[in-house]
């Protein structure tokens, strides 16, 4: 009888193994100088998120949470409140942070928000471990380059009802930490298997406007940290955990594709596909959002003139947005494409601000809201989820017909945002919050800028003298 | 436009909310003696596993990440080692531990450990909370109510893939540590929402001997207990996180049944249907198991004398077990069908003390191990998962054949464990680990059968004074 353990020796070659061997002996001089840039930009923008929760809820819950069951202080910073506390606890609370306000990062093809996942797990072991900026910009870019590859094997038919962020974020986290702890490919291949085994994260949430988005990406960030330093001590995991016949796959898709897990490895660096995000509301908003800007800008239209739009749309958009019609909350809101386009055609923005000023309260926005349909698209469905087309149908009220086609949406890697771009955005995001006032945020943006040289991160974020 | 959340207020009914309605006002007079009783019973029971693991791999990688990432001190106690530390992190180390031996607890319908995953999250609240013994029962029975009736909803396809104990078990202790804070119905359903997106576990770790066991019911345990204080501190989670349509019955199993989750509340009491474990070995072995023992006894047979052993079990048994042909190590020789067995014909018995010692190096019970057949059987099967049947045939070496059937294998609530079996187990398992002497383990025992009378069960594992 053959043992159907194997091709589970250690020594047997399979797609996670591969990409555990590659990602386990990645050096820092490996990586291209645009990814090392674009790392610490990803990082500033995290930054930029994470602080832009304070004091909104439910991150409150989340802090009090961490001060009742961790200790009172450690070598870890909580970016909210700039407390101190083990590598877990900061992890779950950061995580939790940088989801809130819909303004975190987006990998298109695979649907991870890898930033709020990844760097919360890298950032929190790398002040525990006293590591520098390139050790953190290095083990971050491991994590990206897992979890994007984790989300596309798991693909289309795992975000249905999965949040991938919550599932694949658990090992894109592990992946991360596991590289700043120097694991090799066998125990970095442990430490995913025990990631996957906890992986979670179900969509059922929207529909309530529950409070589960933040806790998917604090349970992912702090339970990747989990699995890498258990590994680092001994902990084993099953080595097929995402192909094997009671994996990931088997139990949580029905279109994973292994190919995807060593989809180039060296030579493809998924991490610079990562789109920023522009608008605060759900990325799946944004290619419309743009098109109807586009749209009315160019043909001079004012909010009054609408009668009817039509967004169309991928299948995923009416997935995750359909459950939206009236939105009760502001974060709920954020998941409504009428009340997005709302506010891009009665403000000319669906920035943090605006969502929080207009979104439920402005009656221009409420009645454009009624005006939106969104349509499935077999043009943009095609496409997803490697490109995200934007494509609107608009009526005037005097019976014009207007389209308006937009192909990469503002923040897509083929239309990025800049350096002050980006400054620009870290100050709207933590000035919202009153998280940093403008002499600080500055000399934080400089200090993420100089990430690469800095020795050690452990003061990053220490408090600026005033 | 119908708005899809229009059957998701908090008024509507549905069954998650009745059981959650039900749960949440449970009192303690409404129990009736004989659950009072084998709650007592089952917590011993529990203790004993918890403690026979006691310096076991990898029991020690989860106190040395508890110290690391967890406060040096609290009002919960690590069991193993007597430290104490905050709820989570003794939630999770005693989750660990107490599904280590294999001698903890199972529910057969459901198959579902329950004492697991809902002892540890209730016993750390309630030290937490300084409860009395009576509000531990309480709150124990509501949680074994609670994930019976949700591993039974569901249903077999799950189990196929995903270890029960880990996904279902987190709810189940969600349900326990929420009955201990008081909330009302809805905000134990938020708690049971934020358990069931947290939900995970997969079997893949069982066909190479990972650890991943331990790290299930520990997550289980403490993501559970995670998921009530945060609903009361007002967290949100989803309210149809088991019947959604992107919820875990949608994303984890083909053929869930939501009739199972309000099946016969306030009559039938789940928890006097739970197994105890007799043998050290995965459940799925024992009614085999049994079958050989009586069968040996009655015709007088040696080990020598037995040819070939064929075990007619149910789909599930060759699901968990066919995987394990030549295992090596202890852990997995538990989920070895032909190990037992052999170990059953050669030494009388499959004991803790048995398995650790026989398992991997008696020659005999390699032997023995070679001439073990499991198959499908179809009357095992179709009783499963509510009977667990055992079926035996057996030829000679001198060529007779004899069958054995036995319908409630040792330990099952018709062939149930007496209080003087459980302490002879308790002592058994205790002195296993050196966890405790017997002058010890005569104290705990006697604290554990006067629970229902003991004002606090803060210091109920105190250390006795010697």
């Amino acid at each position: 009888m053959t043992d159907p353990r194997s091709d589970l020796s250690p020594q047997a070659s399979h797609p996670t193994a591969e990409l555990c061997a590659f990602l386990s002996t990645l050096e820092f001089s490996d990586l291209p100088d645009e990814v090392v840039a674009r790392t610490e930009e990803l990082f500033l923008d995290w930054v930029a998120s994470a602080l832009a929760a304070k004091g909104a809820h439910p991150i409150p819950v989340f802090e009090r949470y961490a001060s009742k069951m961790g200790p009172s202080d450690g070598p870890c910073t909580v970016l909210v409140n700039r407390t101190r506390t083990s590598p877990y606890f900061a992890a779950f609370v950061n995580g939790a942070s940088s989801h809130l306000v819909e303004q975190d990062d987006l990998h298109n093809s695979s649907v991870l928000h890898p930033a709020t996942v990844v760097f919360p797990a890298v950032f929190a072991a790398a002040q525990d471990l006293g590591k520098s900026g390139a050790d953190l910009l290095l083990a971050s870019a491991a994590g990206y380059e897992a979890g994007v590859r984790i989300g596309e094997f798991m693909g289309r038919s795992h975000y249905k009802v999965f949040h991938t962020t919550g599932t694949v974020g658990t090992l894109a986290a592990a992946v991360g930490v596991a590289k700043l702890l120097g694991l090799d490919a066998d125990t970095m291949l442990h430490a995913v298997g025990s990631a996957g085994t906890q992986a979670s994260g179900l969509w059922e949430f929207l529909r309530d406007a529950a409070d589960s988005k933040q806790l998917h990406t604090a349970k992912a960030a702090a339970d990747g940290l989990l699995a890498a330093y258990m590994a680092a001590d001994g902990l084993t995991g099953a080595r097929r955990i995402l192909d094997g016949e009671k994996g990931m796959a088997a139990g949580m898709s029905t279109d994973a594709d292994p190919a995807f897990l060593t989809d180039r490895l060296g030579t493809r660096w998924a991490l610079l596909e990562t789109s920023f995000k522009f608008h605060a509301s759900c990325r799946h908003t944004h290619p419309a959002a743009d098109a109807l800007h586009v749209l009315m800008q160019r043909e001079g239209l004012r909010h009054e003139d609408i009668g009817a739009i039509t967004a169309k749309v991928h299948q995923a958009a009416i997935d995750v947005l359909g459950g939206v019609t009236t939105p009760t909350t502001v974060h709920q809101a954020k998941f409504s494409m009428g009340t997005v386009l709302g506010l891009i055609a009665v403000h000319g923005d669906a920035s943090i601000a605006g969502v929080e000023a207009h979104a439920l309260t402005d009656p221009r926005v409420s009645a454009l809201r009624e005006k939106v349909q969104m349509v499935l698209d077999p043009e943009v469905d095609a496409a997803y989820p490697k490109r995200w087309l934007g494509r609107i149908e608009l009526d005037t009220q005097d019976g014009r017909h207007f389209s308006c086609a937009v192909d990469a949406p503002k923040g897509d890697p083929d239309n990025t945002l800049t350096r002050p771009e980006l400054e620009d955005k870290f100050r709207r995001l933590t000035q919202f919050s009153k998280a940093t006032d403008d002499t600080e945020a500055t000399e934080l943006i400089s200090r993420v800028w100089s990430l690469r040289d800095r020795a050690s991160v452990t003061g990053l974020f220490d408090k600026v003298a005033r």
